[in-house]
């Protein structure tokens, strides 16, 4: 989704794992295994600079090519805390995280609480609800070090993107209501209903300062939790993330341009907002597999929803896409991406 | 500018002349000459439908291709009144066109007259104000052939954009005001300013008719003359156009994934305008080949302004990319669009 962006004039090109990857089928790109330290070396000998869409690079491969000269943005020392959660907590610790500790053997705790793998997370997997230090001790023997973390009875989950250049500029997108189903965000409505002004401008100074503290280069999602008028940090992405998908059309200036001028050290776009409100809904494969009929039915009932088509196979529960629709009724948008995803997902027929 | 609407799910390759092209550069793209039928037709093979991103290609090529088998959209039957002026003012004929005639020896006509090439004419070339006769006389040594048209004296020339499906859905956006510059389109405004709603409606209703009339596949751009409150149109052009690049950000389905949602005949988007004006300037090569400069300068003056570079080499006059800005006050916009031009030029230094 960097490609379209790259009409301001950038080369991009792409170490994919293999040529069906959805970013090798939009952008010139090179196959190879992005664990491998020679082969990243020899992708990075092509390009001026280097970002990352996933976290699953090895963060010494990274190092050890900043040593040789080699440039990423973010940095390694800003992205390791994307790929670390201990770190990144220790990094934070002055700001409002959860109680949390590192573990390695059981401890006593107030239980229930949360079980985090450091690294490797996503879409809910590398996360655990403890309702004791039993619970605790088995886990341990599975998954030797972990995070634990004091668990926030939350009102709802909210995410910030934000974006910061090297010389510092940094721009907040309005805040996005994240809905989660399963540990899997399947919607998102921006900006979030439930606030105030004053609580919007809260939730983006905070992401500012993760961003100022972290030396973020680039776009991060700083994912929230919102309990009265609390936040607590809960993820970061250091990278365009899917709850800020809706600034495709919803934003004067999307993500993915806004990573890139961030990256290049360009003044940073406009991040108003297009309509009074936008919902993404994110697509995940039922047991269609052909898109066509589904399209045709979404496309005449509803003109102004647009489609994403991450070209991947589809397989239950994978998100192979996600869709977008802006305007002024929030009632109407959230019903006609509910609709889109049920019908694209098999789940209705009509 | 067709692949980030590929998003739709669509794989799109190109033939490109060669691999520096605007196109090569942003999609999966086979090189070759697109006047030769036998590389047309090995480029055939590999597609289900093929479109046009210029009107170049011989129509004798896609007339043969077509009785094999091969399917274009929009179709040879269509496509050529956007490459024959003659064709094209013979068909509409019963719609508002100038006088015009089909010439190939000097003729007493109301002078001064318009004299335009059959095919092939393209920013102001191949199109000459005669003002006698003996101009006339002159020019067919030349260009043996030519159309006469009645010099219309227009009060500002506009296009609309109008999308048609194989099954007859059709949908225009707002018109479009052109500002020309000799003969060169320079700068957009949507809707146009001088017109009222009944004025607007009479410029669609003639696009759709066009479109109509000629069985269109895909998008067209209708340019015409407006005098008063009379429309004559001045030429077509089948394919996603300069007039309509305006609707990459300020409507919610631009021209190109119009175009793809239109020859595919999926459902057609929305075409309401995501802002109250949108204002589109051309990049015209200057004195300055490298942009980065002026891309530091304007990107921190105004950070609304959205950049198209279309990785061209800048030659002085030549169109190397588009600059895009949207909302409510136009003067601004304009202003903007205007400063943006000057500076990317190298008119101005500041």
């Amino acid at each position: 989704m960097l490609a379209p962006a790259a009409a301001l004039g950038i080369d991009l090109v792409t170490l994919a794992n293999n040529s069906n990857d959805s970013a090798a089928q939009s952008s010139p790109h090179v196959v190879g295994d992005f664990k491998d330290l020679a082969t990243v070396r020899e992708f990075a000998k092509q390009c001026d600079l280097i970002t990352f869409e996933h976290e699953l690079i090895p963060i010494s491969i990274v190092r050890t090519l900043e040593s040789e000269g080699f440039k990423f943005a973010p940095s390694a020392n800003a992205f390791q805390f994307s790929q670390d959660k201990a770190l990144m907590r220790g990094k934070l610790a002055m700001l409002s995280n959860p109680k949390w500790q590192l573990v390695t053997e059981a401890v006593d705790w107030q239980y229930p609480a949360i079980a985090k793998a450091i690294s490797g997370g996503y879409d809910g997997r590398g996360v655990w609800k403890l309702e004791s230090k039993t619970d605790l001790e088995k886990l341990l023997k599975e998954v030797p070090k972990l995070i634990l973390e004091e668990l926030i009875e939350f009102d709802f989950e909210i995410a910030v993107m934000v974006a910061r250049s090297p010389h510092g500029q940094a721009a907040t997108w309005a805040p996005t209501r994240t809905v989660q189903l399963d540990g899997i965000c399947t919607e998102t409505v921006t900006p979030v209903p439930e606030f105030n002004e004053s609580q919007s401008q809260a939730a983006q100074n905070l992401a500012l300062k993760i961003a100022d503290e972290i030396g973020l280069v680039g776009v991060m999602a700083v994912e929230m939790f919102v309990k009265g008028d609390q936040l607590f940090i809960n993820e970061l992405a250091l990278r365009p993330h899917n709850s800020g998908h809706w600034t495709i059309e919803g934003s004067v200036t999307s993500q993915f341009e806004q990573h890139l001028r961030a990256i290049l050290d360009l003044p940073l776009g406009d991040t108003s907002m297009t309509a009074k409100w936008a919902v993404m809904g994110n697509v995940l494969g039922g047991n269609k597999t052909d898109m066509y009929r589904p399209y045709l039915h979404l496309m005449a009932r509803t003109p102004a929803l647009k489609f994403h088509h991450y070209r991947k196979e589809v397989r239950p529960g994978r998100k192979i896409g996600h869709v977008n629709i802006t305007g002024d009724n929030l009632v109407e948008l959230r019903n006609e991406v509910a609709h889109a995803l049920a019908y694209l997902s098999g789940e209705i027929d009509e």
